[in-house]
């Protein structure tokens, strides 16, 4: 019996780390010192930080790859993946300095790799983060044909004194909701099961109340919120800012508050876009339910002093963010989100 | 329908967070800065640092993972994970600073999470490195029942000058080897397909040639290099270091030689260890393919001028490694691997 027998294919894994090679180089940034096929990957953080914290994440794209498998795209995933992780370090104010993949699948195809990468690549181009090495995993038997999991790592950087924690937050202050462009990369096993199970359609199939088909409403990118929140970094009137993702505002927005503070959120300060009213009727799920399974329109709240909000909102506004919203505030004396 | 109707339960997964977290805060170490549950992890690099190169590597544990599943045991292989990716770094001259998991499931059993990322953790405290993060992704339909993947990400630190890149490779440079665990976390396919399909064993087989059962011979955990190589680390005298993973000894040892370099193996320089006699006699494997899908043994070389051998063989018996053998030499004017 021969290695390639047993149903790992070392060529066609060195012809795939081929392809990835010039991908990934082009994202590369001037911290990275290494080429890709080193053991590790090398990124020199350079001379101009005084104290820095290193901020990473780690995150998958969930089920939401189901919907990449049944269209036979895959070359948005890497977004989803990408920004998902940027958003969650941007958090605490850390700004993108790399990024590493792991992709899974049981019998490699050189093809789709290249999309998934290509896919991962553009957007840590588009977020000035280098993709400084990754691993393809050949794992027969593990993934059924055709399918593969990813998951993403990434590693930021921002001064200690800029950290945003949300230690701060006090009763009074405001929050800001900003838009979603779609279910980002949460809710997808309850999406899947209504549009798939009970309403019976498929990806190809067009929906009149969203003017698209079910496969575009479903695989657009989860959306970077560092381009309209970077001229707001460094400056301290960023008090918290919480990413919307499994679980909604509800489990979401409480992992930034301070002990006996709880959000008030106005469930009519924004229009919830049509994919979750639909979602939400179609599969006749309780509100509670459909607001801890999406972001209901809002992708990222940000906590701001009362004193701060029209300043916020106009740096926003600057950075290409015409749709902000004050959508709540902070409450003393109580936990949670209260939606009012 | 509810969320949890759709397969997803968000409470089991806060029951595991709750559990990993207790685990993981037993592995934090002075520059660590969050709790888990931010976002993202943070890490201090702090003021010792003058010009740091951060070192990273994504792994998984591959097919090695159906072992487990078929003894019980989740509690290994983290170590196979952990230590993995710090040998990726180590072999650059980076020592680990902090570490993030992605485990994903179909199911998400509290009990058996908790296993594996217990492994991880113990791993990770024995190198120094803190469990800063990571992700647990319940994703119905992707995974069989009681199956799941695992996937790490490392960040070590290194000096840009006591970086080890290879570069100063040179002819008449000898390799040093340090004996393997066993099987580490390669060639698992092949070895399933032998010794499962070919030879019929179950896992509690007993191994007349091996002197233990099946599954204690697979499911050794990969060992880690940093307690013996730490001491010679920033000495300037290790020109090269090579992990020797999916590939052998053929495929990795190229990767840190210049252009125009070769190695000569010798391969009567140590003993074979039986498992790999064992499973390459029962598959009838070709001896080339065997190097190509094993570490036949040695699971880490060393690259040193001539003149350091001795002093680096001190201080890896000095280290606790009283088994390191010259196992070849740097040849000139040629590349690739030569088997002697």
């Amino acid at each position: 019996m021969d290695y390639k027998t047993s149903g790992v294919d070392i060529d066609a894994g060195n012809e795939t780390v081929r392809r990835i090679k010039g991908l990934a180089r082009a994202t590369f940034t001037p911290g990275v010192l290494s080429e890709i096929g080193s053991f590790g990957g090398l990124f020199s953080l350079g001379a101009s930080w005084r104290d820095p914290v290193l901020v990473s994440s780690a995150d998958g794209v969930g089920t939401k790859l189901r919907v990449a498998f049944m269209t036979g795209r895959h070359d948005t995933i890497g977004a989803d993946l990408v920004n998902h992780c940027v958003n969650d370090i941007l958090v605490q104010g850390a700004v993108p300095l790399f990024f590493l993949d792991y992709l899974a699948t049981g019998t490699l195809s050189p093809d789709i790799a290249e999309q998934i990468v290509g896919g991962l690549a553009r957007a840590c181009q588009a977020s000035g983060c280098a993709l400084i090495g990754g691993e393809t995993a050949e794992m027969p038997g593990f993934y059924a044909q055709g399918e593969y999991d990813l998951a993403g790592f990434i590693v930021g950087g921002v001064e200690r004194e800029h950290l945003i924690t949300g230690a701060a937050i006090a009763a009074g202050d405001v929050l800001i909701g900003l838009p979603s462009s779609g279910l980002h990369t949460n809710g997808y096993s309850l999406a899947r099961r209504i549009v798939f199970d009970v309403l019976k359609l498929s990806v190809d199939s067009h929906v009149p109340e969203l003017g698209e088909t079910v496969g575009e409403a479903l695989l657009r990118p989860h959306r970077s919120y560092l381009p309209v929140l970077r001229p707001l970094l460094g400056k301290r009137i960023l008090k918290g800012v919480a990413h919307i993702t499994g679980g909604g505002i509800t489990d979401n927005l409480p992992r930034i508050m301070p002990l006996g503070t709880g959000a008030r959120i106005d469930r009519h300060a924004w229009r919830t876009p049509p994919v979750f009213r639909w979602l939400g009727e179609a599969g006749s799920v309780p509100e509670p339910d459909l607001r801890r399974a999406f972001n209901m329109g809002i992708g990222l709240i940000l906590v701001v002093a009362e004193p701060h909000v029209a300043e916020v909102q106009r740096g926003l506004l600057e950075a290409g963010e015409a749709n902000s919203l004050v959508i709540g505030a902070v409450e003393g004396g109580t936990s949670g989100v209260r939606y009012a």
